[in-house]
C-alpha cells in the first residue's frame, strides 16, 4: 500500500476512538462490516479537535465516513479522517466514500486496514491518493481485523468465521446419559450466548439437538442485556439446521419464530416431508452427500458465505456435529461455558471425535481467555492447525 | 476467648508479616503446623520496630516463638509478640512457648487463631493472661486457618484435609480409551503438582492407577522449583495405595523409592502375597470391607489422621477412586490441571460417578480460582455440601 507513514501518539488515540465507534455497530451492521470514523481538525500550534464522528449502523444506511462527514460539515476541510476500514470506491447508496472524503476537502486519511475483498482491495486508497490526499495505512490493524472476523473470512476465504459455543460441566459433560438436559449454566452465561447470537449472521445446529431440546435459536430482548436490544432483535440470525435425512419434526418450535430457518439436507428423503416442512415455514436446500453419506460441511459453509452473506456463524449443537466440524478443521473459535458442577462419567461427552484413539492424535488448542461469567466460567480457545 | 481487643493498622501489618514467615515452613513442618512470629518494640512517640522474627522449620526443632525470642534477645522486654497460632502451654522440647513469652517479659501477645486441638485450645492464652500479659485473639484468623487446613482438620475432625488433584483435557478426559496415557500437562503444571506433594503428609492412589502408570509418587529436587528443594525432599510424603484385593505387583517402582509405602487392603487376599509385598518394602494394613466389599474410605482417612498424623492428603488417582471419594463427600478441595487439548468422547472420563443419572443429582462445586499455569490452566474448586 505504498510507503509506510509513521503514526503519532495522537493518531493512535483517534484511531482507537474510531474503533470504539465501530463497535457500536457490533450487533446491527450484518452483513456489512463494523466501521467507525473520526474526523480531526489540527490547527497549527493547537491540540487536535474532533469535529465529526460516525459509525455504520445498518446495511442500507450511510457508511461511517458519510456519517462523520455530515457531523463535521464545513469543519472537514483540511482535516484528517481516521477510518477503521479502507473507504469504498464503488458507488453505493450514498456514493463512494473515497469521493465523498475528497469532495469534503479532507487533507489526510488514516486507514486501519485495507478492504479484505481482494477484488477491490486498495482501490479506495488509490482514489484518495490520486486526489492528492495523504493516506496512511495499517494503524491498529490487528484491532480492526478483530472487529470483523466473519466479514474478513468471507472476503478473504469465501467462508464464514465459525464460532463453536458449548456449555459443559467441569468434567466436560453437556447432559445426562439419559439425554435429560437443562440449562447447566446460569443467567449471565445465557446473556453472553444471546449476545454471541446477536453478533452472528446465522446459527447452525444439528437436527439431533433440535429434536432433543427444541431450542428456538432466537434473540430475546430481555436476555440480551443491551441498551439497543429492541432494535437488535429486529434482525434475527438465520437458523441453519443440518438434517441429512430430513427428520426435523413439523412442529419444531423455531419454524414459527420470526426470521428464517434453512434446513440443509441430502437427496435421501421423501418429497412429501420436504413439502410439508416448507409449508411449516422452513426453506430446504439439498446438497450431494460426501463419500461418507453425510452432508459436506465445508461446502455447506462456502454456500452460506456465497448465498446468504454469512459472516460470523455461531454453532450451537451436540457432540456429533461439533466433533465433525472440529475433525474437518472448520472451527475458528471455541467458546466453552463451564458450569461449576460434575455430571459424572456416564453423562454425555462434549465432543465425539471418533477417529481419535491415540494420544498422538489429540487436538491441541490455544487458550486465549478464561474468566468468570456469573457463577460460571467462559473459556475462549482456538484449535491449533495440524 | 474473652473481650474483643480492637486491632490497629500496625497490628494487621505485623500479623501479615508473621503469616508470611509461617509460610516459609510450608514444605517442612509436617506433621506440625506452619507458624510464624514477629516481636515488635513500640516506644512512645516512635514507629514500631521489629526486633525479632521466627518461624517453625521442622518437627523437633524450636517453635516460632522461641526462634523469634532468641532473635530479639533483651529487646523482647515490654514488646508485642504476633503469633499466627496460639502459643502452646504444654512442655515441649523447648518448654511451653507461653511460659517463654512470659519469661522474656513480653507485654502483649496478638494471636491469629486459637489452637484447633479442642483438648488444649485456650490453655496457652489462659497462661499468658494469668501472667498479666494483654492478649488479643482472632486477627487475620481466616488467613491463619488457610495456612494449616490439614492440621486443623486433623485436630478438629480427626481426619486429614483431602485434596484431589487431577490432570485433564479441556473436554474432561484423563487418558485415551485404550488406556494409553502420558503427561498431558506441561512442565509448569508438573512443578505445581510436585509442590502439592511436598506440602502433603501423604499421597493416596488406587492400585489401578499404580498398575497403569507405575508412578513413583515421590518428590524430585529438579522439579520442585523451590530454593530449599534439597531439604524438602528429605521428607518424602507417605505413599498410600488402596488395594482391596492386594493386586499390587511386587516390581512396583515406588516400593524401592525413599520413604514409606502403605498398602491398604481387606482380608480378601493370600497371606503369601502379603509376605512378599512386605519383603519388597511395603507396609500392609488390613481393613474390614464395607457392605459393598470395598475398603471403607472414611475409616481409612480417620486411621491415617490417628495413626500417621496425616494433615494434608493429596489424592492422585483414576476416575473410580476419585469418584468414590467425591460420592462419599470426603473431598475438601479439587485441583484440576487443564491441558489445552481435546481427547474426544471415547477417552477416559475424569470421574466415575455411577449413581449419578439425573440432573438433580449433579455434584455442584464452588470455583475459587482459575489461572494460567504455563500453557495449561489450574482450577481450584470445592464440592458444595448437599
Amino acid at each position: 500500500m505504498g510507503a509506510t507513514v509513521p503514526f503519532s501518539d495522537l493518531d493512535h488515540r483517534y484511531m482507537a476512538r474510531a474503533l470504539q465507534l465501530a463497535r457500536k455497530g457490533l450487533y446491527t451492521t450484518d452483513p456489512n462490516p463494523r466501521v467507525g470514523c473520526v474526523i480531526v481538525q489540527q490547527l497549527p500550534g493547537q491540540p487536535g479537535q474532533i469535529v465529526g464522528e460516525g459509525y455504520h449502523v445498518r446495511a442500507g444506511e450511510p457508511h461511517a465516513e458519510i456519517n462523520a462527514l455530515n457531523a463535521a460539515g464545513e469543519h472537514a476541510r483540511g482535516a484528517t479522517a481516521y477510518v477503521t476500514l479502507e473507504p469504498c470506491s464503488h458507488t453505493g447508496r450514498t456514493g463512494p466514500c473515497a469521493v465523498a472524503l475528497q469532495n469534503a476537502r479532507i487533507a489526510r486519511v488514516v486507514v486501519a486496514m485495507v478492504d479484505p475483498n481482494p477484488q477491490v482491495s486498495g482501490n479506495g486508497i488509490k482514489v484518495l491518493r490520486a486526489a492528492g490526499i495523504e493516506v496512511g495505512v495499517g494503524l491498529l490493524e490487528q484491532d480492526a481485523r478483530a472487529l470483523n472476523p466473519g466479514f474478513i473470512a468471507r472476503m478473504e476465504h469465501q467462508r464464514p468465521f465459525v464460532r463453536l459455543k458449548m456449555a459443559m460441566s467441569l468434567d466436560g459433560r453437556t447432559a445426562m446419559g439419559s439425554g435429560e438436559s437443562q440449562w447447566i449454566t446460569g443467567p449471565e452465561a445465557r446473556s453472553h450466548v444471546q449476545r454471541l447470537r446477536a453478533r452472528s449472521s446465522a446459527i447452525l445446529s444439528g437436527v439431533e439437538s433440535i429434536i432433543m431440546d427444541d431450542s428456538r435459536l432466537t434473540l430475546r430482548v430481555e436476555q440480551l442485556q443491551l441498551a439497543n436490544a429492541d432494535t437488535v432483535v429486529l434482525r434475527q440470525p438465520l437458523r441453519i439446521i443440518v438434517d441429512t435425512r430430513l427428520r426435523l419434526p413439523l412442529a419444531t418450535a423455531c419454524l414459527t419464530e420470526p426470521g428464517r430457518t434453512l434446513i440443509m439436507t441430502t437427496p435421501a428423503h421423501s418429497p412429501e416431508k420436504r413439502t410439508k416442512l416448507i409449508a411449516a415455514g422452513a426453506e430446504v436446500h439439498v446438497f450431494e452427500p460426501g463419500s461418507d453419506g453425510r452432508l459436506p460441511l465445508k461446502e455447506l459453509l462456502q454456500w452460506l458465505a456465497e448465498n446468504e452473506q454469512v459472516n460470523e456463524l455461531l454453532v450451537e449443537t451436540g457432540a456429533t456435529l461439533a466433533g465433525a466440524l472440529l475433525d474437518a478443521q472448520l472451527v475458528d473459535e471455541l467458546q466453552l461455558f463451564v458450569a461449576p458442577t460434575l455430571l459424572g462419567g456416564e453423562a454425555k461427552p462434549l465432543f465425539a471425535l471418533p477417529g481419535l484413539s491415540r494420544m498422538a492424535d489429540q487436538r491441541r488448542l490455544t487458550i486465549h481467555d478464561m474468566r468468570a461469567v456469573g457463577r460460571d466460567w467462559r473459556i475462549i480457545a482456538s484449535p491449533q492447525p495440524d
